[in-house]
This record gives C-alpha cells, sequence and structure tokens, in this order.
C-alpha cells in the first residue's frame, strides 16, 4: 500500500495511492485527524480503515510530506554506510569524534519537525547563513507501533513503513557546532516522500538507492549495506527510550554526497536534487538561493 | 509574574502565583487551550490575559512542569560555563571533539519533548541501560516571540522568561553514541519547573545557580558566567533555524556534576537532586532505580 498525504481545495487530506500512482483514493477521516497525514492512518490501523471516496488524479492534488509536522524531531543516523564514513572521516568536517570512521555504535541525531518540506518544494540555502549545502539520500522508517526496549527480533513488529529523505545538511555549520542539530535543521532541510509505503512493500534488506543532482547520478546504492541495519537502530533507539507512532528515523546516507568530492560539489541555486528508492519512489526538490 | 502550569480534579490549568509562592489563581483559559501550559498564556499575552478565578492553595494542586509537552525537542546547550567545560573535557566522555575544553561556537543538541517531567516526579533510573546517570542544573530560556535572523541586540525582545531545567544525562551512553541525543533522551531525564518567571523578574546576567544532592551542595554559579550569553545562543540556533513561542533553550551547566569528581559520584536510587535559580526557585527530584 502507497499513502499518500495531500490537499486539495486547501484541505489537507490523507489517501491510497493506485497501482500505477496516477490517482488516489481519498481515506474519510475528519478534517482535524487527517491534519496529521499518514498518522492518522497508523492511528486508525488498529480498528480498520474508513472508507474511501471516489479517486481523484494525481495531478489535480498538492502532494505534502506523508507526515508534514512530525510530533517530535526526526531520529537520524550519521556515518552508517562504510563507504560514505570514509569520505566523511576525510572531508574535515567530521566532529562525531569517533575512534576511526567506521563508528562502533550507532550515531544518534534529530531535525527538527519544521524542516519536513513535500517533493516539489523549494529547498533554502541561505548564503548569508551557510555556503556548503550538501545531499544525502537516505531511508526513512516510520514507526507503526510504540515500545521501550523493543529487541532487534521484534524490531519489525513496531515499523509501519518507509518513505525518502533528503538529510539536507550545512557542512560548515555541521563541523563549526560540533554536535550537529544547527548544520541538520536549518529551515527546509527535511525534503521528504513523495509517499509512504507500508513494509510489506519493498524488501529493504536489498533495496537500491540513488540521488541525482541535475539527473547527473552521485549516489547509488543499496540499504542492504546499512552499517547498523533497521533492527539494531530500533533497539539502540528504544532501549531507555519510548518510540511512538509515527516516529521517523532516516537511516543514513551512501557514499557520494557533495563533500565526498575535490574539491566538494556543494548545491547552488537551481540545482536539483532526486532523490529514489526501489519500491516507494522519487523525492525530487529544487534548490534556491537567498542573501 | 511566576506561572505556574498544574492540575487540579484531573484537569490542567494555568495560573499566576501569589507574592508568597502559597497560592494560584486560575485563568479562565478553555480546556484545550490550558493543555499546553504556560504556552497558553504566552500566547494569550498578546491580547492581555483572560480573567483570572479565585485562588487555590498550593497545597491542594499538582504542579505539572510549565509546558508538559514541548512541541518539538528542547535545545540544549553543551559546555557552556568555563570550569564545566573543563570538567567535563577530562572526563573522557567528551565526544564533542572541540579543539581544547571551551568550544569556539555554542555546542546545541536537543532532548526529546517527552523526557520532560515536573518537579516532585521520579526519574527513572534504568540500570540495564546505564550506569553512569549525572545531574546538570540549567537554567532554561522560554522563547516568547518567534523569527529567524533574530540578532543578540534584539535577542531579549523573543524571550518570554525562565524556569529552571535538571538536564539528566546517561555518562556513558553520551559518550558510547557521539552525538547525544540517546544520552540526554532517556525517558524522565528532564525534570523541569517548578514553574516559569516572566523575563522582568530576574537579572540573569546576575543570577545564582546550585545543586544539591541530597542536600550536599554540588554546584554553585552564577548564570552571569555563561561561555555564550542568551543573547549569543538565541542570534546562533535562530541564523538560520525559525524559533517559536514555547520553544525551550536550556543554556547549560555550571562546574561540579558527578563526572568532575574522581572517582565519578553518579546517582543511584533514593538520591534526591534540587536544583535552585535565585529569583525562581527550587526544582527537586527523586532517583528511582529499575532493573
Amino acid at each position: 500500500m502507497k499513502v499518500l498525504t495531500f490537499s486539495t481545495h486547501g484541505e489537507r487530506k490523507v489517501g491510497i495511492l493506485s497501482d500505477d500512482n496516477q490517482s488516489v483514493l481519498p481515506i474519510d477521516f475528519p478534517t482535524d485527524v487527517a491534519a496529521s497525514g499518514l498518522l492518522s492512518l497508523i492511528k486508525a490501523n488498529e480498528n480498520g480503515l474508513p472508507e474511501t471516496f471516489a479517486p481523484i488524479p494525481l495531478a489535480d492534488v498538492q502532494i505534502e510530506a506523508p507526515i508534514p509536522l512530525p510530533h517530535r524531531n526526526i531520529f537520524c543516523v550519521g556515518k552508517n554506510y562504510h563507504e560514505h564514513a570514509h569520505e566523511f572521516a576525510n572531508s574535515g568536517f567530521d566532529s562525531s569524534a569517533t575512534a576511526g570512521a567506521v563508528p562502533k555504535s550507532p550515531i544518534i541525531f534529530s531535525k527538527l519537525p519544521q524542516t519536513v518540506i513535500a517533493t516539489g518544494e523549494d529547498v533554502i540555502i541561505n548564503n548569508a547563513v551557510s555556503t556548503a549545502i550538501d545531499y544525502e539520500a537516505e531511508l526513512a522508517v516510520i514507526i507503526g507501533k510504540g515500545g521501550q526496549g523493543i529487541t532487534a527480533e521484534n524490531a519489525f513488529d513496531h515499523v509501519w513503513g518507509y518513505s525518502i529523505i533528503n538529510d539536507v545538511t550545512a557542512r560548515d555549520l555541521q563541523g563549526k557546532y560540533s554536535q550537529w542539530l544547527i548544520g541538520k535543521s536549518q529551515d527546509t532541510f527535511c525534503p521528504m516522500g513523495p509517499w509512504a509505503v507500508s513494509k510489506d512493500e519493498i524488501d529493504v534488506t536489498n533495496t537500491g538507492i540513488r540521488c541525482f543532482v541535475n539527473d547527473e547520478l552521485r549516489q547509488d546504492s543499496n540499504t542492504g549495506l546499512l552499517i547498523f541495519d533497521i533492527p539494531t537502530i530500533i533497539s539502540t533507539i528504544s532501549e531507555g527510550i519510548t518510540l511512538m507512532p509515527g516516529d521517523i528515523i532516516a537511516t543514513g546516507t551512501p557514499a557520494g554526497v557533495g563533500i565526498g568530492f575535490t574539491p566538494p560539489k556543494y548545491l547552488k541555486g537551481g540545482d536539483v536534487v532526486r532523490v529514489e528508492i526501489d519500491g516507494i519512489g522519487s523525492l525530487e526538490n529544487k534548490f534556491q538561493e537567498i542573501n
């Protein structure tokens, strides 16, 4: 099942995408329930889905991020693909102080909820603040069932499904402030979407993930290559932190980010970044310079 | 003005504390508005306060945290007093990788909203997860007026007031995971309160801050000794991140935390930690061991 959060006639709705991705079947949620996007469906799932209305062509709706305003910061994993861990360690911006490039334990940081934008929306490059903006293609895990002390064996029971995140990063701020919150949480720095898929749709141990900048392939990997896999990430976070339905975990990015090149290939105004994950779809955003 | 978030007969309310701290004047907010605690008053302030009801003795209410569930993670500043920066750098748990003990730029990380508990509530020491639990007495800034690109000169215009936070930390997890989110965000790790005071009540450039463990004075400093002062912190965060009314910023802790001792003095079940800030009040929580 592919689930789309969208707006039509100024009202947010949640719907099921058709198999050909050309239309959406809106679910009959009250307006205040649908406001939370996909989360309304995650919460409703226990009692079965409400009925759906007549399909609307996708071209006639405004696509929104699956969860347009997460209820708390998005969890993110750093340096979670081997080759990327090395390219980042060599970049000079790595303030994570792990012994060696490859971390022994998952590196968990966060992005503010208000950084989330939808596919098709512009990411703002604020030149007065940062001149080293980079892309990071990532598989996002969406938690369906909360819990504390979740074991790796049971972790997938707590997953609702997946989406795509571009973990946009200001490399200069990531290095300058040591902890990564500021460099990762600049306004508009979390494109997410275009929609979410339920966990039965893809095998995350073997799914292609790619990133293109202006149609040039920059990242080309497979989510099976994560250093810390999804069960490990979920059991690590939930060891003493209660995970909640609707929590989002960005699982880390493979090699090929801008700082991996010499000289670095930072993003500039007009650049278009497209992240593709097989079985999910394609998340595309233009970058716009101000100041 | 001291503002108390509390519950009585199972309903959350917001009220003004009497000068002698012995009673509270409930403000006439609708139930769904009062649910956000102090934030309801911050938002209402623009139009003047609604009327208040008859005072209730403080002894008859259940004190809640000023903002019981922040709308996003709490911003926190690390290593923001000179002597603490040195004791932390010497502790072996410092994964912040700044050159030298004293940071050149503010270190900003976050705590999950759901970590917040009130004065009088227990902090859980989960022995299965961490055996190195520490206290951190901190002045918390509460944002009243949002904004992006706030200058240091205008920063106090955006402050509503202050409260106290105990930035409870699992030192072993703080070191192990490199980024600090997990070590700082274990369930119950953010005692906040007992209430909030509007900014006119105290001079934060010269206010005493102390922490006692079982009545033993451990931290004894002054908020005037911050390395990065409140205007600098606000201008740093808001440079490219839009601050919002109700945002909370914990400004860092002075020297005297448990890891500053040899051997370290970690907290154990039954310990009572009391944080005092002159002009605000006293935040007291017992620590309870499980597992």
